[in-house]
């Protein structure tokens, strides 16, 4: 296998790369993970098994990889928080990425994928690691945000803040089910879903 | 098929078909949806198919079952404030029962059987229907209930209830999710988040 695609660009090699993830993403979205083989990825993604193992060592490092893609949402939040500026109260910050992050959580692509990999989760210990490692990365990535910023400066503070960042993740991970599970005339408005979720930000992030 | 259990009680008939939403429901979790025909689901209730069939004329028949069964905890926080008194406020009664509510959404055969339908609501059109119509019949006993106990005399007032009560259903989702791909160890006590979480109620529900 080695070699396959030792004459092309990186940027191909990256392109091919993604073209397996997203080949492998619709799968699981449309069959769930017991019903996608290499094979059946392979075919969905138009190249040989040989390319994708040229990727892909095996199917768990193909849910390792888009792991890391689903939970670039959250990265993305932490990521918002360091690049804030330093006199930028911890409440605006949040607050300013709600709507994408609304957005981001009920995007029929990402509720598909990801309850597909949350109920994989709940069954398959190997993807069960990968995804509570992930998650953890994050928790830690935040703390240190919070640190690095000065906006916890004390373990209080810092425990404080973790329950908070606990709901608004707890928040965002429930609209992914609701979204798949009420009907769109049901459910509630993203604006004033927005609004309402900025206003139990700051009720839980604005120092009394 | 018809009169297999004629000469069977009643209640023993209730017994064999709750063990056939329990068979169904174990190989759901453990298989996913595509994974349980009605001959594994009859195999792993040790009954024949014939008598499933007595009882349930389909799969979705089954699912839809399980899907009022898995409801019967929102059903529950709506029986709770039809039955609460009539001078208790709501956020006492909605606080009141944070702690069972969280202890529910939390344990693993609920938090596997319901992300599985979940994830299958979000491709299975048919499932889809069957949760979406439950989850609106819900919604609806809410308002209904809200309006009865006199705790919302204006389209506004009810509006207000109704989003909080959106996102104590999201919260109790997410949960469910969080349950599945956060680590033990890593995770909020449930004594604190019952607490913030009944803190986000009093501020949602408390008239300012």
């Amino acid at each position: 296998m080695i070699g396959i695609e030792d004459n092309e660009a990186p940027g191909k090699n990256r392109d091919r790369r993604q073209q397996v993830l997203d080949a492998a993403a619709k799968c699981f979205r449309e069959e769930g993970f017991h019903g996608c083989s290499i094979a059946r990825i392979s075919k969905a993604a138009g190249m040989s098994p040989g390319h994708i193992y040229y990727h892909f060592a095996n199917k768990e490092a193909i849910v390792e990889a888009l792991v890391a893609q689903q939970e670039n949402s959250l990265i993305e939040l932490v990521n918002n928080i360091a690049a804030s500026p330093a006199d930028e109260q911890l409440v605006d910050t949040l607050t300013r990425h709600t709507a994408k992050m609304v957005e981001h959580h009920t995007a029929p692509d990402f509720v598909g994928l990801w309850l597909e990999m949350a109920a994989e989760a709940a069954r398959n210990p190997s993807i069960s690691r990968l995804i509570k490692l992930s998650n953890k990365t994050i928790d830690a990535k935040f703390d240190e945000q919070l640190i690095a910023k000065g906006k916890a400066t004390s373990m209080e503070d810092l425990k404080r803040l973790s329950i908070g960042m606990e709901i608004i993740t707890i928040i965002f991970n429930g609209l992914s089910v609701r979204a798949a599970t009420q009907a769109k005339e049901d459910s509630v408005p993203k604006l004033l879903l927005t609004e309402t979720i900025n206003d139990i930000i700051s009720h839980l992030f604005t120092r009394k």
